[in-house]
C-alpha cells in the first residue's frame, strides 16, 4: 500500500504494471441470515471475513495474490458499533489468517439502508506472470482441486435444520465455520499459475457448475472422476447422514467454500495442495461424472 | 484494459506501477428516490450515470485518470431488465460524455436485495506524477475551484418542491440535471496536478466541509472570498427566488456537483477551468467566509 484510507483514493503497487480487479456484494437474507433456523446467529466478524475471503478467492482464481481491499459498507440504522467493529476484525482477520500478507484495507465507504450489504473490491498483482484464465483447458489435462469441496454446503443445511446450534459438537460446528467463515487455499493459486496451470477458477457455485463453465470457456469436455468424488465426500458422511442428505450432492453441487479448480497438463502432477479429481478430453463442452450426465448420479442442479 | 469481463477477475494496465482505488456505493430512499415528490422518477440512467461519475470523480481529486469501473448490482426481483439496461446506458454515457476514455467496464456482480444498491470500484492512473493529497495546502496558496456548485443541491431542492417536474422550463430541469447526472470536470484534476496544485478534493458535501476537510489535512486556516461566492451563486438565484432559498446556501453547502478544489501557488495563476475562491492562510485549521464563520453568512450546517 502506498496510500491508505483518508484521501479521495487510495494508492496501491502494482510492480508489474498490471492490476487485477473484482467486486462482490453479500446482502443480508439473500447471501446470510442474521439469525438461522437452528439458533445461529451470524456476527459481524463472520461478515467482514466472507467479504474477504470471497474477494481474495477471485485473485486467487487469477493466479494471483491480493494487494488491497475497498469495503463499502450499506447498514440499517439500527446496526450496532459493535457489530460494525465486529466486521472489521473479521477482514483484517480473514486476510490475517488465510495469509494474505500482501493485502492492505485502504479504502471504504458507509451509508444507510435497510438491511445490511457489504461490497468488497479486491486489487492483486500477477507478480509478472500471465494470468490462468478459464478458457485454457487442453484436452488430456488432468482436472485438480485444491481446498475443501462441500464443506459450506453442509453447514449451510445444518444452519437451516432443526439441529440447535448450542447443542452441537464441535466438529459439526465446523461445517458451519466452513460457510461463515470460509478459507480458500490461498497459497494454491500462484503455486499452480506458476507450475503452469492451463485453465482455473474458485469454486464458488459448486463443481459441476464451476466445471461447466472451465468446459464451455475451453470448448472442452471435462468428465470428473466418481472414485475422486466418492474420497471427497467422506468427510461429509456423518454430517449428511445425521440431515438424511447424500454426500455427493454437496460435493457436485456446494459452492462457497472457495476451493481452486484447475487444469493442469499431467506431467505436473502430483502438484503440491491438488488432488486430481477429473480429466479434459475433447468433445462437446459438458461436464460428466464418470461418462453419465451428473443428474444420473445425484446432482440436483435446481438445488440451490 | 488487458482482460474485461468473464473471468474471476479483470485486468487492468498500470504502467507507473501504481493504481489508485476508490469504492462508492448508493442506495434507494438514501442516495436517491425512485419517486421524487415533484413527480420526477429517477431512472436507470440516472443512477448509472451517478455511479460512474462519482467514482471517475475521486479519481480526478487525486490528479488521476479512471482505468476501470467494476460495479456491482443488488436489485429486488421486480426490477425490470428495461431499467437495468438504461442502467448500463447510463454508466457507459457518462463514461463518453465526461471524455473518461480510458476507463473502462471491466466487471460485475449481480445480486437480490430488497432495495436497489449499486457499487462501483473504480481504479485509475496517476500517469507516473505524484498524487494529489488534501494534506498538502501551503500559506499563501490560492484556494480554486473547477465545475460547479450548489447546482445539484438547488436541484434536489427543487426535486423535492411542489413544482412539478413535467411543467418545468428547461433551464430548470438543467439543475434536475446536475443532481442525476453530476458532470464532474475530469479534465481538471490532472491538469491541476500537472501545474503543481498543492491540495486537492472532489466537492462532495459541500465547500465550507470539503475545504474544512483540507483545512484539517493541511493543518492551516482556509478563508473563502464572500466576492467569488457571491458569484458563484449568481446562476442560482433564479430558482433560489423560485424556491424561497439563499443561493448562497447552495453554493456553501451544496455537495454531488463533484467540482474540485484544489489549492495552488499564487505564481501558477489564472489555471485554466479554476476560479480563485479563497486563500490559504497560516493558523487555526477551519474555514472562515471573509474572516467570519460561515453560520454568519448563511451557513446552516444542520442542512443536509
Amino acid at each position: 500500500m502506498l496510500l491508505g484510507p483518508g484521501d479521495d483514493a487510495a494508492i496501491v503497487a502494482a510492480a508489474d504494471a498490471r492490476v487485477l480487479i473484482s467486486i462482490d456484494t453479500q446482502v443480508q437474507d439473500m447471501d446470510f441470515r442474521l439469525h438461522w433456523p437452528n439458533g445461529y446467529s451470524t456476527t459481524g466478524f463472520d461478515v467482514g471475513w466472507k467479504a474477504a475471503a470471497q474477494n481474495l478467492s477471485d485473485i486467487n482464481a487469477m493466479g494471483g495474490r491480493a494487494t488491497s481491499l475497498v469495503v463499502s459498507l450499506t447498514l440499517p440504522g439500527n446496526t450496532t458499533v459493535e457489530w460494525v467493529e465486529d466486521l472489521a476484525d473479521g477482514l483484517t482477520a480473514a486476510i490475517h489468517e488465510l495469509r494474505a500478507s500482501t493485502c492492505a484495507v485502504v479504502g471504504g465507504d458507509l451509508g444507510r439502508g435497510t438491511e445490511i450489504s457489504v461490497t468488497a473490491a479486491v486489487t492483486g498483482s500477477l507478480d509478472g506472470r500471465p494470468p490462468v484464465l478459464r478458457s485454457g483447458a487442453q484436452p488430456g489435462d488432468v482436472v485438480v482441486l485444491a481446498g475443501t469441496v462441500g464443506r459450506a454446503a453442509a453447514g449451510l443445511a445444518l444452519l437451516e435444520s432443526v439441529h440447535e446450534y448450542g447443542s452441537l459438537e464441535e466438529k459439526l460446528r465446523g461445517f458451519i465455520r466452513a460457510q461463515c467463515r470460509p478459507r480458500p487455499p490461498l497459497e494454491s493459486g500462484p503455486a499452480a499459475a506458476a507450475a503452469g496451470a492451463t485453465a482455473m477458477m474458485d469454486v464458488s457455485d459448486g463443481l459441476v457448475r464451476d466445471a461447466g463453465r472451465i468446459a464451455a470457456a475451453s470448448s472442452v469436455h471435462i468428465d470428473l472422476d466418481p472414485e475422486a468424488l466418492r474420497y471427497l465426500g467422506e468427510p461429509l458422511r456423518g454430517v449428511a447422514s445425521l440431515l438424511g442428505m447424500d454426500p455427493l450432492e454437496w460435493v457436485l453441487g456446494g459452492g462457497e467454500d472457495h476451493g481452486l479448480l484447475a487444469t493442469v497438463n499431467p506431467n505436473v502432477m502430483p502438484l503440491a495442495g491438488f488432488t486430481a479429481v477429473g480429466s479434459v478430453e475433447a468433445g462437446h463442452a459438458e461436464v460428466t461424472v464418470g461418462s453419465q450426465s451428473p443428474a444420473n448420479v445425484g446432482w440436483d442442479h435446481f438445488a440451490d
